[in-house]
């Protein structure tokens, strides 16, 4: 049976990359490894918008997220965490790990942070020194306002913003110098549509001023060693070479497709299959803010959306993720982020209509094809 | 011009991995990818000689490293370090950045730490809770002697063996059941014959123990989440699953060919290579115990290594690597780890008499290839 993959990380690569990644492997001390490594220099500053360097470490996206807190903050710092799903406890228990004093702001699954209570904490304990969020949160479908959020933070000298960029950065804009990110992380298996196994960071030049004081212990992800290695277009460690290899190429490709077409397709793909899962009947999972770089519709009625996942998976070859902890069995997800076209989102919306049928579930066959088809059909 | 991989890491990839590497992805929340863990986690106990679980870290053998210190020091620790080459240097620093008590014992490049300096410097400083070392000396082509380390270790209950292995596991033996090791380590891009990017870990039931009381933060590389999810055949973040699947090929390869006689392989062409450069008239850097991973030459009167390694990569399209640090200039290495064969030795040997002699070095030409034949050629 003919494979589909549409979870929100890994996506589907390229069969180019993936051939690139399989040609006779390089050493990384090599002229030819260091061109290679400065045109993905170059690369991730387009993608991340900003002229700071970005690192490319080997390791799956939650060691950057360990990286941006280790390389920022001090133990017993005090920092706000936004917590509204699987990836928001995730900053909170890294904090907790590295004795970061965490004041949460618990936002219900499904809802994105209203900056407004941000404003208040900050002013509440002026003593925070960072804030900490997802740019999307892939256990929800939920973004939260990072434009909002570091209006507030970039008035202020003595906090940043981090933000999980991990399921955003090449999805919709996080642009790091425009808008005053001061941490922002992003991972290979989403919009770079590569397999997981590679993270990146940057930082602002507030952050660094941050990372000058910061004390928690580091070294596999300390940053400031790739910095230095970066200038002589190399990193510390050796780095995940084919990988690389692939980003090169991956990067090359969005250079030629261009940032604001790339924001462009994620945001029609994004649209057309929430409509078309809006014109079955099904509610959206996220009430506010649904994510350009995934969609988690709730399963309808009494179904459970594991059925749906399974059908989807046994009779067309479509794989999709449930529903984490509080949403397991509730929600399923379909991603639009990477190397994901129109094609893909008609054939598992047309899949997912036949599946709802055959479960049971009363709506207006086919009306969800013909929306995304009306939307994504347009040039 | 065809080209030839000589350096400690990465070595070459077999062309059937690359390729297996290039198939579709497939995500890692699934059974298929399940029964592929479950399938390495087998392979990994058998090549690192253990009943104890392996893990597999996104990283680089650096990651593993510092979580061999993280997961079984605590603040203050007094840990007795092995310094005899760049990577002795490197549990230096990796102790010091997490506040460990470092007592170092400095080997000259090139010789192997004498076990009876260990001895004496336990009964010296009782409270010393670790002693860490490399099986295998990566920048200076020399072994340490794990075995006789890990019998003066394993008469104590309040010590741990640290043994980076990364270029040990799986080219000469390190069981770690079996010698009473406590922390064993490796690399993906070494024996494992795959790009780089996967690291490995084993904890004894000793070094478990201190687990219980270590108090460094870790969270990334906190090895009791992968031993909880390794029950699920799972890891607690997204793995790099491409080489993974690399991984399980490599594995079912080993399992064929069998560990003696791997360990057999490796160590005739160790022994080939160094009887062929001293039939040169080279010396070898390693005084004692030169590693069955590779190979470290001195080059021979005021010629510069930097040109025999020029010289084999423009000429013969080889790329070999040359010394680190206090090394540079004066040594060449060339690996004999994973994916390197009879051939490549006789045609590496055979390309370096022909540079030595164009840079003037007066030798019996051919001697060195004649030798490494002599050797290799026998079934």
């Amino acid at each position: 049976m003919k494979k589909y993959l549409f979870t929100p990380g890994p996506v589907p690569v390229p069969e180019d990359i993936l051939l690139e990644m399989a040609r006779p492997i390089i050493h990384h001390r090599t002229v030819e490894f260091e061109n290679i490594f400065a045109e993905v220099r170059e690369g991730l500053k387009y993608i991340f918008q900003t002229k700071e360097e970005v690192f490319v470490l080997a390791s799956s996206g939650t060691g950057a997220m360990e990286g941006a807190v280790t390389n920022t903050l001090s133990r017993g710092d005090p920092a706000l965490v936004v917590n509204g799903g699987k990836f928001g406890e995730r900053w909170v228990k890294i904090c907790q790990a590295y004795g970061i004093e965490v004041h949460e702001i618990k936002v219900e699954w499904g809802e994105a942070v209203d900056p407004s209570e941000i404003k208040g904490a900050l002013s509440k304990n002026p003593s925070i020194r960072a804030v900490l969020i997802q740019a999307s949160e892939t256990s929800t479908g939920v973004m939260h306002p990072t434009k909002e959020i570091a209006e507030i933070t970039k008035e202020r000298d003595d906090v940043i913003l981090i933000v999980d960029g991990i399921s955003a950065v090449g999805v919709f804009p996080q642009p790091l110098d425009a808008w005053g990110i001061d941490v922002l992380i992003g991972g290979s298996q989403k919009a770079f549509m590569l397999p997981p196994g590679l993270a990146f960071a940057a930082l602002s030049k507030k952050a660094w001023k941050f990372n000058e004081r910061s004390n928690l212990p580091k070294f596999y992800f300390d940053f400031k060693r790739y910095l230095k290695d970066a200038k002589s277009n190399t990193t510390p460690w050796t780095p995940a070479i084919t990988l690389v290899i692939g980003l090169a190429s991956v990067l090359r490709n969005f250079k030629n497709e261009g940032l604001e077409k790339m924001f462009q397709r994620h945001a029609r793909l994004a649209q057309a299959t929430r409509e078309a899962i809006k014109a079955i009947g099904l509610e959206l999972y996220a009430k506010h803010s649904p994510s350009t770089a995934l969609t988690a519709a709730i399963s309808p009625g009494d179904i459970n959306a594991g059925k749906i996942i399974s059908g989807l998976r046994d009779r067309f070859g479509m794989t999709l993720a449930g529903g984490q902890d509080q949403a397991k069995g509730k929600i399923f997800r379909i991603s639009h982020m990477g190397f994901i076209d129109r094609a893909d989102i008609i054939a598992v919306i047309s899949a997912l209509e036949c599946i709802l049928r055959d479960l049971g579930y009363k709506f207006d066959f086919g009306a969800g094809s013909r929306r995304a088809s009306d939307i994504l059909g347009v040039e």
